[in-house]
């Protein structure tokens, strides 16, 4: 009783101290960015924030569209709640073990914005000197967001609820401060080696598809994936519109990476949408060749896969050689998708083969195409003759692919501990929606004319 | 027979005269902009602009999510329907009311830009002086338009179509253009008095959450109601998409309150997330201490009643602080939800406590946490010993409670003179959908296998 | 067999020799905007261009929530799907057609910016001097998408999607690039003539209008219309969240077309936006009139009729006459609707009388309203005395209705010749989802309780 009061307060007593603690956080003046600041920036990367932010909805919709009608809400739920969770975990340490003082290139001090403070009247970020430090905090945080949204899919149907939110928050601590520290901290290890990763295709989605594995393994197979049973899609609609704002989301994550209102982010926008566009028509096609039908579904995947290929590239490749990003990204996600199927491994959607994979092909694509000519500040690729720096980005992707697995798979294993991870048999058979949430994706009774007369049906489940 | 047609041809014959007459205002040469516009500036806002406009379809999802599946479409299109409607009003005299040459502090002088006369010609606004008039009177709209859009929330599955586009049409010449005023002209009384609303929580939240009151009452309990039936929300993925599109939208709304592309507009951006993130989560988790199952449709109502507290303050509380607004209005709205449901008042989806009351909650903790180190425009509240600001925010909140209220309630009670304001009995039964327009959420007949014949079933309600 | 290989694998080796192709376009240096470009400007074009990107799929939730709801994905796809063909149609060819080097003011040539050589080390475009050439390519494409996608909802419930593809292809080619080049390009022959459109009345709208016309036609009736069965839209939410994301992503595709962020963009988002509410309340009031109920169908495809016609004049005409031009452009397309349903036509979704006419209707208004008041680049209308201008729109308006029906009649006509543009009468009975994609947009079993058991039934279609 008493530990179950424990679980029940628990969650809400956490937030209320931090709630309280952050009131005594006293307020230091706003920096004097006057002759710093550049307007056009800061209106692009606000917006590109606002873009990003759209996206975790979006992937609630992308995903929820796709499992069992039963299950809809609850893998909508676990991805939007992130943008609550993470957001009080961002202010309170989150963003100062990415982004504070670097403690040997390994991850930030935590006090340095401890409850943000020093964060409003800091000093530009050293990598984006014209917009305020608490506009480059807030794009970050986005990333922050979606990063554990991601994951949702390997472990849908399946996880409980409270595990997940755990999940989001040692996660946060654990996976994603350390690679984004990592990765774009100037003292950070992987940034010092050299390793390019324009948007994130390594701090949010190998790790996200590794997290992903990891998750799929510790939670085994759904007892519909055991008994071999289809699921079909609840609501492919929910996918197209989860696309559509995903890929519109995209331009502020991908082109937003630029941190100003500049030629690159143009082109970034550009080798975006491309690569987008090209591995939807890639995978629809290749179903084609494989005798399936062109589907709505694939169009969706394949561009998503895309997106996710081009995003270490973005901001560094050409946009002609984007097309072929996108082409050869979706034919082996498509590819690595069939071979899962016929393995034993239960990642519900799909999220290793299509952002761990894709995040993969994109990291490595980017070794081969990059250029300087597209961004003086990259490198060029195998391509282009320099096989070092293809070299370069395949060692980042070993260690954090390694890393991300290995942490990740320790956090669930940790949770499932504390109680178990998994919902119970009769939880899973009755839906997610109903047993973790009491709500329903549809509901009511239905009242249907029978030879005339109007009968009263409950809908049980639909 | 007459007074039939009257009825019908009224709607259509105001718009006709409306658009003829616009025929003959005179196009003066564009305001000469090119010293004192800042396109950085122009940028930002007009992008604002268009994020606001996007909460009137969020709304109509958050709403039509909610009720009754037979109710969906006339409580989407009323809020939707706020658009048109308050647009034209806008225009032809709605703007000069708000914005014009103030008469006594009261009101502004309807002449002054009756048919947007002299607003492209016009120097900028003194409040803000980087951005074309006519930019800045576009973002007003947009409050104005979402205004009434809320206040549906409380009178739905009972309010005649008609009648509330009326009350759309009186509600924004007699209370929403008063506040605004008030509040945003510099000549207003509350403006005048000290008060600060950044972004509209009096006038909008406050105003809405009590017209929503008065209508609640005026209308009287929907038969579902007295019978305490319960209803169940017809669609929650609506829910979470409108929440979805509101809080991005609300980054123009609080962001674009700055009016500007500036380290103020980030600020507020960052409160505004924060607040929406914190409250979301405290909602969710106090229910689970009340022995619910945390829900998507808490998250999100959540979620809302923080962007609705933090709207106020969202430019002048600092972003540690907003943790705390977002926390505690969660509570306070959810605890009114409590009691109300327990009481015999019937709004329908709870916009005065979660509206009214957020915005209250607001106005009072802007007069706590506000400090000029966020705003220099701003003022330093309770919390940083400055009692007289707490008070005069109180004091706001009281003239704009009583004043929307009363005002509110007068006008449903005139409309109900002209023509009862509620739908009939049977027409209630029926559901709005098909009384009001004729349209079915979901329609058609359902053809269902029984012991492997196919059968035809006609869906009556679903 | 080896005909059908030649089909299965034929769009998959096209796009792989697009994409490997691309590999060996060289990158030249990127070119050096210092100079001309304006940040502030580049904020608002790169924010369009993602706006007008995300009508698309906005379109296809506007059609497909019309459609029967066993046709409901396969209109979505096709709407959508143009995001992937013409994006890497635009690389390879299709904006060199559209804004290469001028052949005699005709068309683009072809390998000016082939593989987008070029766009990246670019001058900016004449008339878009502050920003990249790559963003006015960017921005152009966006176009080039949606206005296949457009035609969609004339052939829609019966053509096979591979046809649809090919029609997107062959039209992109033959209809859009000509008209684009002539009325865009400063060379084309219309833009010489001294007609207006500024975003895409005749090319975007009147180009689809009159293709949907040629397709309709070419595809003839569906089994449904000549048995004069009534076609209950599938999910209007779906047609009024599509509704209020194209009037979103609108304001990107007028207001945007200034190119900038400056005052002329403003004046384009008000009278968008005028026209758009002034033209729903229209088609709704006029409803009323007409002895119907308001509904929402009315409203949105008003709006949407208000959205077009302001399109060619929403920078050339001023804010008050804005209204008149939804007011009346929404009667004449209600009225032609009317028209069409006592015809044999059958257009599935009324897109010649909504675009078709909705952009005379608007080209012939600019000839009527536009003044230099608004821009000084454009010119004066016969309201102001100006009747050779209106001539101009007239002739220019017959131009681009004669070259898109006839060469888009002559497209359908050739798919047809290769095979039937049609699906087959089966396929078409059991709907377009199931039998083009293998899709359902609701599948899976209903389990209802009847008399306390609960059974199972197999929904075949709902």
């Amino acid at each position: 009783m008493s530990k179950n009061v424990v679980k029940q307060a628990g969650p809400f007593l956490v937030l209320a101290i931090a709630a309280i603690a952050a009131l005594f956080i006293p307020s230091l003046p706003d920096f004097d960015g006057s002759k710093v600041y550049n307007s056009s920036d800061i209106a692009w990367v606000i917006v590109s924030t606002a873009l990003v932010f759209l996206m975790t909805p979006a992937l609630a919709f992308f995903y929820g569209g796709m499992v069992h009608r039963k299950n809809v809400l609850s893998t909508m739920i676990k991805s939007t709640v992130a943008a609550g969770v993470v957001t009080v975990l961002w202010i309170v340490v989150g963003f100062s073990l990415c982004f504070g003082e670097s403690i040997n290139g390994i991850i930030g001090n935590p006090s340095t914005f401890l409850f943000f403070k020093g964060v409003n009247s800091g000093a530009p970020w050293s990598l984006a000197p014209t917009i305020p430090f608490t506009l480059f905090s807030l794009f970050q945080l986005m990333f922050a967001i979606i990063t554990p949204g991601l994951v949702v899919g390997a472990v849908a149907e399946r996880i409980r609820f409270t595990s997940y939110v755990s999940f989001i928050v040692l996660f946060g601590l654990f996976v994603y401060a350390p690679l984004a520290h990592w990765s774009w901290h100037p003292e950070g290890f992987l940034f010092k080696m050299g390793a390019l990763d324009f948007a994130g295709g390594t701090v949010v989605h190998i790790s996200a598809g590794c997290a992903a594995l990891a998750g799929a393994l510790v939670l085994k197979r759904r007892k519909v994936h055991m008994a071999n049973e289809e699921v079909p899609p609840a609501n492919i609609p929910y996918v197209l519109i989860g696309t559509g704002l995903l890929w519109f989301g995209w331009f502020g994550f991908n082109a937003g990476s630029a941190l100003g209102a500049n030629a690159l982010a143009v082109s970034a926008f550009a080798t975006t949408n491309t690569a987008a566009a090209s591995a939807g028509l890639s995978w629809m096609f290749f179903d084609v060749i494989r005798g399936k039908k062109p589907s709505v579904l694939g169009f969706c995947i394949g561009a998503v896969v895309g997106l996710v290929a081009i995003t270490p590239g973005a901001g560094f490749v050409a946009i002609p050689q984007s097309i072929f990003i996108g082409f050869i990204a979706a034919i082996i996600s498509n590819l690595a998708v069939y071979y899962k199927q016929k393995s034993t491994l239960d990642d519900t959607l799909d999220v290793f083969p299509c952002h761990g994979l894709g995040g993969m092909v994109g990291m490595l694509l980017t070794g081969v195409f990059a250029t300087k000519t597209v961004n003086a500040a990259g490198n060029d690729g195998w391509f282009y003759g320099n096989i070092d720096f293809f070299l370069t980005q395949a060692k980042a992707m070993v260690i954090v692919v390694a890393y991300s697995f290995t942490v990740s798979y320790a956090i669930f294993k940790l949770i499932n501990l504390f109680q178990p991870i998994r919902v119970s048999s009769e939880e899973e058979e009755l839906g997610l929606d109903e047993s973790q949430h009491n709500e329903k994706y549809v509901q009511g009774t239905l009242l249907i004319s029978e030879n005339g007369v109007v009968v009263e049906k409950e809908v049980k489940e639909f």
